[in-house]
């Protein structure tokens, strides 16, 4: 049976020319970073290079990446470090309201156990913050702005330079989770006023369990995980050099091919769009088509539940979502998609079909070859259409 | 040149049996294993596979091992897990003075931010805690005992069985850092009364960036890292399923390789350490050697330096260590070595030798062979050996 991936967003292959980087350090140059002799020197060197490659990517210094084992830890120290070591000045965190569990989760951790307040900013039907409820917002308590680059279900991208500068003028931090952005789309973190920033190597062909807050300089923050003097006594425990390497790599492919791959995953999810627009009625796009990450799809559809058009695809060969990998098992409808103004119903008949750069112009075709008599076959089994029809009649 | 490693309690390498398991999944099986669809269900029995076999290293139930990214952030999750989710049940915590700095650090910080107070035990010249002072130490206000299951610097294994039965009897719970010990010597966490267990997996031959906790069942503690569903709802983020993989593969090694190993690196380490003490004197070995690690060996040499000592074996192709990779490049002499009551000076002449499942009877041979001279060499640049010698003369 045909096999193709369409959950880039979940997660991607390592791509081989990374995988390569990565083997001789799991058996040769097998050494500690932070030892003296010469198995922890010659890894020390790639872990350097490692650091610079994931710096050029969003054009910071070498210096201000800190590795994490991954886009949630990375979120969770930002998140937290910030309130812990602001807590005198003032108690209040502004998110928004479709944020990655990694950010949610956290803020209302601490709105429970550590006496913070959190103010959760609506979206617009595109999954846009608006700036002026955003500006509203602010209080004299008001420490930290955490609102993310791109969405993961609907790749929404915000308008993170106007976040930026509103985090500026308050004198407040701004911290992105940019784990879906940071690799996919140009990010310069000077040009954004970018305080801290998550990303993750495994959204980017890169290992799992590997990722990096970008601290900008002077930003101080309580550390989250407390031990040895590794990564310059900022985040504890040894260092873990496969994966940094691998991520690496990836952030430099990512880097220099940063042109093609938009160019490319764009066209393809135009075609997609379109393909299935034409095809499928009672069907709307999700999110923003102008500020979208290049690789995100998300459809609603009508009438019907999403676990049952995934089940279907499933069984063509077509491995897709309803939204975040980190939420599936759930029965609730997807809190991005509530937040957009979607009602339950329409929210619970969602797909998400990520692209990435394995996926070819004949896995779209193949899509919008077999989709539609998907949706069409559920359709016929859903009395909420059938009532539809017999209206029209 | 020749290269012999004897830093193996600093980290291994990955063996090639646990290699190869993990690769197929950063390329092949790479799927999500929070995914539902055919990428994510291939990867989701791997996940359970490696449980199993983690859990059976230490006699736990495979629902009581949870993936965390290494052993310092599980010592930092179940303490500060502890110490926030029992807060208003008590503030103090008890610990010793030689334990790792994953465990310290934490403790530190609660102490310093979060009103917490911490009781840290010293130790008898072996290293070891005394059980009195350990039941004089608790107060009705103490919520959490932490004792680590065995040194990382100088081996000393601590009388666990009876501390978990002191915390048993006051109800306090028992958290062992066993990084070190985990996979290197035989542990039964039911018959222990162990709560809360760190462990790592780059001590015993699996990769790095993966550790987990052992949380026994009924055991409450706050997440450490909040966001996605995974590991139960307790430890958010994408699961690092190759990691998982060879994690589990190496401690399924460890454990049927248990007896051979222990009675090998025993056997290794008495040769090193008696080929040591007949030719070098002024020296003594750290330590316990009856509740010893097998792997573990450190000298102090009257005289000199560790640093120069280091230096020298790095020239000859050994790799040593003068105590804990997570604290070179610092100049104070190591906390645990003052702690069995070592005087600065000779604190600072120490070094740890420590044997792994590639040591060979000829590598031991080598150090005693080459040991002697690069002492021999540093006391005779030495004014405080040289006056010594005066002295007798």
């Amino acid at each position: 049976m045909k096999k193709i991936y369409m959950d880039y967003s979940a997660t991607t292959p390592v791509k081989k020319e990374v995988l390569d980087e990565m083997i001789p350090y799991f058996t040769e140059h097998f050494g500690n970073a932070s030892s003296a002799h010469s198995y922890g020197r010659e890894v020390k060197s790639a872990l350097t290079k490692a650091r610079g490659q994931v710096a050029n990517l969003i054009n910071a210094k070498e210096n201000e990446i800190y590795f994490t084992a991954g886009g949630t830890e990375s979120d969770n120290w930002a998140i937290q470090g910030v309130a812990f070591s602001l807590k005198e000045k003032g108690n209040h965190i502004i998110t928004s309201k479709i944020e990655h569990h990694g950010v949610l989760h956290i803020c209302e951790y601490l709105e429970k156990h550590h006496g913070f307040e959190v103010t959760y900013l609506d979206v617009d039907s595109e999954g846009r913050i608006k700036l002026d409820e955003l500006e509203n917002a602010v209080t004299d308590k008001t420490i930290l702005i955490t609102i993310m680059f791109a969405n993961n279900e609907i790749g929404t991208i915000q308008p993170i330079k106007e976040i930026g500068e509103i985090a500026k003028k308050h004198n407040i931090l701004f911290h992105t989770d940019a784990v879906q952005a940071a690799g996919n789309i140009d990010i310069d973190v000077k040009e954004l006023n970018i305080d801290l920033m998550s990303m993750s190597s495994h959204k980017i062909y890169g290992p799992k369990g590997i990722g990096a807050l970008y601290i900008k300089t002077g930003v101080k923050l309580h550390s989250f995980i407390h031990g040895g003097a590794q990564e310059r006594r900022r985040r504890a425990g040894t260092e873990n050099i496969p994966a940094i390497v691998g991520y690496g790599k990836a952030a430099e492919i990512a880097k220099n091919t940063m042109d093609e791959h938009i160019e490319r995953l764009t066209k393809l999810r135009t075609k997609l769009i379109e393909g299935i627009m034409e095809n499928i009625p009672y069907t709307r796009v999700n999110g923003s088509i102008e500020n979208r990450l290049p690789g995100n799809v998300n459809f609603s559809f009508e009438f019907i539940e999403g676990e049952g058009i995934l089940l279907m695809l499933d069984m063509l060969g077509i491995s897709a979502s309803s939204g975040s990998a980190c939420t599936s098992g759930s029965l609730d409808p997807s809190h991005v998609l509530m937040a957009i103004g979607l009602p339950h119903e329409i929210a619970h008949g969602s797909l998400r079909l990520s692209i990435g750069d394995f996926t070819t112009e004949e896995d779209i075709d193949y899509i919008i070859e077999k989709l539609p008599g998907v949706i069409e076959k559920l359709r016929s089994m859903s009395p909420l259409y059938l009532n539809k029809i017999k209206e029209q009649n």
